[in-house]
C-alpha cells in the first residue's frame, strides 16, 4: 500500500478519501500494532486541530443551547467539532482562552464579553480567528451577530403602550454587557417616544441575569411610590424573577401587574401564566457567527462584518390592559 | 534569573509558584520576544493537557447543567478545565472521543452512554480515564454516579395510589437507555407492589427524551380505552409533552389527569400548573462523578466504584385525587 493512503486512512479529516474496505484494513492493522493517532504531534506539524471553542457565561441558562445549536450544526458539517466551555461567574476567561489557545484550537465563538473586554484585544494580539455572539464589546474590532437590542424593546413597550400601560418599570440587565446596557437605552428611548412620563418609567438594574437578581430588582420596583403597572425585563431569566416578586407580594400577573420578557428561551410558553416575550433568533443567530468564523478561518483578512438580526414579538397570557 | 523560574512563570499550572511581580516581567519579555505557550507541544512532553471532557446527549436539556456545574466546580477547584461535547442525535461519539483523546484530554465524564455502548470498551483499550454519570451501560465496566431509577419511580407510584388512583400510565424513556429501561421497570414493579392491576398500567415508550416525543407517546395512552387517571413520565421534559397532549385533548391537570416528572429539572415550578417530579441529586451526582475520575486520573487501577443516590418526591399542583 502507498504510504500516503495509509496517512489518509488514519487521519480523521481525511478518511473519507479511502475507500471504506481500505480504510479498516489499514485501521485493523494499525490497532494490531498499538498505533494511537497523535492530533497533539499532528496539531504541531498542521497547525490545525479541528475544535473550535464556544465560550458561554453560564451554562445553565436555557437561552444559550439553541444557540449553541446553531454554532454546532453549522461547525459539523464544516468538519470542525465543538466544544463548549463555561465561563461562569467566577472563572478568568482568559484563563480558558490562553488554555484553548495553547491546545490549538483553530478558532472561537465568544458569548461572553463584556462592554469594555480585554479579552478582545487578547485574541486580536493572539491571532486567534474569533468572532462574537449575541453580546457585543465596544469597540467592535471583531466580527459579530447579535439581536437588534433597541428594536426589541420598542416592540416591547409600544405592546405595553398600546394596551393602555402609563407606568412601565424595567428590569435591566448588568450595565457592563452590552444587552443590558442597550435594552436599558433602547426601554428609555422608546417609552420617551410612546409620549411615557420619565417618572412613571422606573429602572431597577439586576446584579446578574438570573432568576434571583430579576426578583430582588422586581422587589425594588414593586416598592416604589408609584407602583408600575408593568414591568419589561431584559431577558426571561430575570422575567421568572419578577413572577416571584408579585407571588411574594400577593400581585397578580397580569390582572395586577403585566410583564414581558426578552428571547424567549424555552418553555417560556409552559409558564403560569404563559410569558410575553420578544423573541430573538437565537439559532440564526448561532448560525451566522458560524459561518463568520469560518470564514475568518479561511481567511483571516476578512473584513469585518456586524450582522443584526430582527427580533420579533410573542403576545401570551402576561400581559393585558391595566387594572382600572 | 534561573530557567526554572521562567519555565514556572510561564506555565498556566506552575505560575503560583512564582512571585506575581516577577511573573509579570517574564511574561512582558516572553510576549516582546513574541513567544506563545505552546500546550500541544507540552503535552507531547508532560502527557498532561488539563482538560476534561464531558459528553452531554443534548445540551438543549435543562436537567443537565446542574450535573455539569457540579462536575466543573470538582474540576475547577482540582485545577482542570471542563470542555463540554454536545453529542446530539444524529453524531458520532466515538468520533468525539477520538478527537478528544487525540488532542489528549486527562480524562472523560460520559452522560451520553446507552446499555450496549461500545463506547465503555473503546475507552477501555484506549485506556484514558472515564466516569459515567446518570446513564449507565450494562457491563458495569467503568466507575459511575446515578440516581435510584427505582426508588424514584417507587416514590412517584406510591403517591399516586396514595391519591387514589387505581388506573396509572407511564410514558417511558427509550429503552436502550438504562434511565428509560430502569425506570420503566421500576414502575411496573411498584405499580405491582401498589396493588394496581397489569391492565390499569398501561406503558408507551418516547422515542427520544423530548417534549415532542413525550406528547406522542401521552397521547397514544390518552386514547386507549382504559384512560388512566395519572401519567407518570420518565423524565421533566416528556413530562412537558404529557401536559401538551393533556392540552390537546382538553383535558386538564390535575382535575382530569395527574402528572409526575422525574428529575426536578429547573423552572418546573413554574409551570401551569407546578409539576410534581422526582427530584435526583444532580449537582451532587456532578461533584461525585468528577472525584472518581479525578481518584482515577491518579489512580489508574483505583477499584471500579458504582455510587446511587437517592431521589426524593417533590408534590406540587400536577398531582391531585382522581375525578369521582
Amino acid at each position: 500500500m502507498h504510504p500516503s493512503t495509509v496517512s489518509r486512512a488514519l487521519s480523521p479529516d481525511m478518511k473519507h478519501l479511502v475507500a471504506d474496505a481500505v480504510a479498516q484494513r489499514i485501521h485493523a492493522a494499525a490497532n494490531a500494532l498499538g498505533y494511537r493517532l497523535n492530533l497533539a504531534a499532528a496539531a504541531l506539524r498542521t497547525g490545525r486541530s479541528g475544535l473550535i471553542g464556544v465560550l458561554v457565561p453560564d451554562i445553565a441558562d436555557p437561552g444559550f443551547p439553541p444557540i449553541l445549536s446553531g454554532i454546532a450544526d453549522q461547525l459539523d458539517a464544516a468538519g470542525y467539532a465543538t466544544i463548549v466551555v463555561d465561563v461562569g461567574a467566577h472563572r478568568s476567561q482568559q484563563q480558558f482562552v490562553d488554555r484553548l489557545i495553547a491546545r490549538g484550537v483553530d478558532g472561537l465563538v465568544l458569548a461572553t464579553v463584556s462592554l469594555r473586554d480585554s479579552i478582545v484585544k487578547h485574541c486580536l494580539d493572539a491571532g486567534i480567528p474569533a468572532v462574537l455572539v449575541n453580546r457585543l464589546d465596544g469597540s467592535a474590532r471583531l466580527a459579530s451577530v447579535a439581536s437588534d437590542d433597541a428594536e426589541g424593546m420598542r416592540l416591547a413597550v409600544n405592546h405595553l403602550a398600546e394596551l393602555g400601560h402609563v407606568s412601565v418599570g424595567h428590569v435591566a440587565g448588568p450595565s457592563n454587557i452590552s444587552t443590558g446596557a442597550r435594552r436599558r437605552a433602547g426601554f428609555e428611548a422608546s417609552a420617551a417616544r410612546a409620549g411615557l412620563s420619565a417618572r412613571a418609567t422606573a429602572v431597577e438594574i439586576a446584579a446578574s441575569y438570573t432568576r434571583e437578581a430579576g426578583r430582588e430588582a422586581a422587589l425594588r420596583l414593586l416598592a416604589r411610590r408609584q407602583r408600575p403597572s408593568a414591568i419589561v425585563a431584559a431577558n426571561d431569566l430575570l422575567a421568572l424573577g419578577v413572577y416571584d416578586a408579585l407571588a411574594a407580594r400577593g400581585l397578580g400577573c397580569p390582572i395586577d401587574v403585566s410583564v414581558v420578557g426578552h428571547n424567549d428561551m424555552p418553555y417560556v410558553d409552559m409558564l403560569s401564566p404563559p410569558l410575553t416575550t420578544v423573541r430573538i433568533a437565537q439559532r440564526d443567530m448561532g448560525e451566522a457567527a458560524a459561518k463568520l468564523l469560518l470564514e475568518r478561518i479561511a481567511t483571516p483578512a476578512a473584513k469585518r462584518e456586524h450582522i443584526v438580526l430582527a427580533p420579533e414579538l410573542i403576545v401570551r397570557g402576561s400581559t393585558a390592559a391595566p387594572p382600572a
